[in-house]
């Protein structure tokens, strides 16, 4: 899907979305009410319509009826059957993906992995920019390790940390590696490749947070040599508020890693209930609690849609929605103040766009009293997340006309 | 409710089930099978018929409709709220519990702030006959730590560790003492307010595990003294397969200890998302990733069930339905070789029976093809879990009688 090379009227956005081939998945989302001009899909993902039909089954028919006999119909493996679906979506073979707690204690097991495996060693290198939680889990590692926290200062914060830069602060002493592979705030896409090559280069391992990368942009887990990764699944995933998160790990290392929280799912014959701690095989062995079963459920329709609408076609209309968002922020909102804080280049930008305006917290509540949803980023940006499947062209038209409208107004 | 002398007959079960105070609760569950004699609800309870209204509330109001609106409308509070809830079936005051995570992430969080609590401390006590996934997550944290691990062997297992046990174990290299309350295999309740006095004089902290307490028999945590305390939420409180469980932490340690998972979400301000984690004040520093929102109203009925039942009617329930399953275990069973492995005083037992037999494990399987529902735990117990709110007298009579026939036609 190419952009035309202008857009000038609300019934060329219209056509736009006439001409967009995921159109009709827009149908699959239970949208009571379409005055709303969602914004925010890469906060939280709006509900797929089956996800009521999923959990009212496994209410009716896998805890009700079945009840404690569904461990062994299928709950037990339910975890890593979206781990794998989950998986194809991030060029990640089966095997190696499993959907497990929140992204925060998956994020804290695949560094506590990482951090093991390198012992020794000193230094996790991250970027300050990095998510918050992300950043937090990782002082608390540092501070329990007694390690060292070294923080990227991309030259370019709106391209986020390059090869070159992290291969300037790796070395003999660095552990770990992790980045988010597309930025939270100015969606910049890292390059995970070369990357990992120079941590590698340096013998360090890496982690990779893939929260609004997946099911918005092609990511290659496996071919980019990827040792870890984790990601959320309620922002393009659609999973839900608070839905469960996934953990990567690359094959050849799930056999030598081991996560911190030894719990009872990710022991050899967990039912048996033995003596001692003994891993299984694979990727379950970085579960620990019960897997959230009403969670897994709610989140598989999500899963679903992305798959069947590809992630191809997907990242191509992400690419054309943000394209659009920058143009009339370009036409509209910098003669405002706003500037764009995003990359221009579609080819490193993710699914959203950083409008960067110093009033963005005002802007953005002002924006929800118009029924357009964005999300304030400390601290200046208003974030307009648009999530393929569910965001039309002539929401972006619609949406940014408003934060037009307010701006003008304040200057009037 | 008082045991009647003697129970000889199916008509005096049902008579039971009539003059049951709590009758009533069994028809706000979804029972879609009343063939189905079900003892296995200590481990995963009946789902309340109000979860699937619950469910498709926060479906089509919070999640479709308000959208991430909902985060400041309620959301953000809700782990806390349901806290207060759980706490105050467990004679906690408001402001120490929250829901989160996994039990087995709850427990790994609880010992970890323990044990950074005592450094310098080198030991921690458990016994053998703990719950699997606590045990496993205590050899990690020992193992990680450089930390002993000392096993309790208490002198009667079906009574499980007593504090004068404990006393002659713990001493100044005393971290952390841990047991679960009502253990999962015996249903045996520990002294909960002596153990932890014996903690206390050694200078060590505790961890209570409550999952087979938690809405089945009285705990009161303030006045005990406890430090911190887990449990499940799937078992007696009916939040579903995998809910997310519930982590105390007692009012004058909140400030003081840390647990290790520093996630956004316990941070002070989590969406100024700002440089540097600083615990926000009281129990929310335990939480670490977004919180299951799904999950969090799917559990919300069950709480209610059980405060509104009152602990105490469920505790005498559950005291008779397993006073008669020991009863008929006496009468029927004994002579076939099973012989009761739970304390006969009901002032000390849970909401389930132990039945030991060498076999336990084929007739577990014999008795869910008869479409009775138990747990084997090994090596040889046959568990009977009797949820109170869902469980009726004839179930016992009628489970029990099952098993007789499956045992005298073994020895035919």
């Amino acid at each position: 899907m190419e952009m035309p090379p202008s857009i000038d009227s609300r019934a060329a956005a219209e056509q736009l979305d006439r001409e967009d081939q995921l159109a009709a998945f827009r149908d699959e989302f239970l949208i009571p009410d379409e005055s709303i001009v969602y914004m925010d899909g890469n906060s939280l993902g709006r509900p797929p319509a089956r996800v009521a039909e999923a959990l009212a089954l496994v209410l009716e028919r896998g805890w009700s009826e079945r009840l404690i006999r569904s461990w062994t119909e299928g709950w037990m493996d339910l975890a890593l059957e979206l781990g794998d679906s989950i998986g194809a979506l991030l060029g990640a073979a089966a095997g190696q993906t499993a959907v497990a707690d929140s992204t925060t204690v998956c994020f804290f097991k695949a560094a506590c992995a990482a951090l093991d495996a390198r012992p020794g060693r000193t230094e996790i290198l991250t970027d300050a920019g990095n998510f918050p939680t992300d950043r937090y889990v990782l002082e608390s590692l540092a501070a329990a390790r007694g390690l060292q926290l070294r923080w990227l200062e991309p030259a370019d914060p709106t391209r986020g940390p390059s090869p070159a830069e992290v291969a300037a602060l790796v070395g003999e002493r660095t552990a770990l590696v992790t980045f988010t592979h597309v930025d939270y705030r100015s969606a910049a896409i890292l390059d995970m490749t070369a990357i990992t090559q120079v941590a590698h280069e340096a013998g360090a391992l890496t982690v990779w947070d893939l929260s609004h990368s997946v099911g918005a942009v092609e990511v290659s887990l496996d071919a980019a040599g990827a040792d870890l990764a984790v990601g959320c699944t309620y922002k393009y995933l659609c999973g839900g508020p608070g839905s469960p998160a996934f953990i990567y790990v690359r094959r050849e290392l799930a056999s030598t890693l081991r996560q911190p929280i030894w719990g009872w799912l990710g022991r050899r014959d967990p039912f048996g209930m033995g003596p001692g701690y003994e891993p299984v095989e694979g990727i379950r062995a970085f579960l620990s609690g019960t897997p959230p079963i009403l969670a897994l459920h709610a989140l598989e329709p999500g899963i679903e849609l992305v798959t069947r609408a590809g992630i191809e076609r997907i990242r191509a209309k992400g690419i054309a929605l943000t394209g659009l968002a920058i143009a009339l922020a370009d036409a509209w909102l910098a003669q405002h103040g706003v500037s764009v804080a995003s990359p221009r280049d579609g080819a490193i930008r993710g699914a959203h766009v950083a409008l960067a305006h110093p009033d963005a917290a005002a802007l953005c509540e002002q924006l929800a009293g118009r029924g357009v949803l964005a999300d304030y980023r400390a601290p200046d940006v208003v974030r307009i997340g648009l999530s393929p499947l569910s965001t039309r062209f002539v929401e972006v038209w619609d949406g940014l006309s408003v934060l037009r409208e307010l701006l003008g107004a304040r200057r009037a």
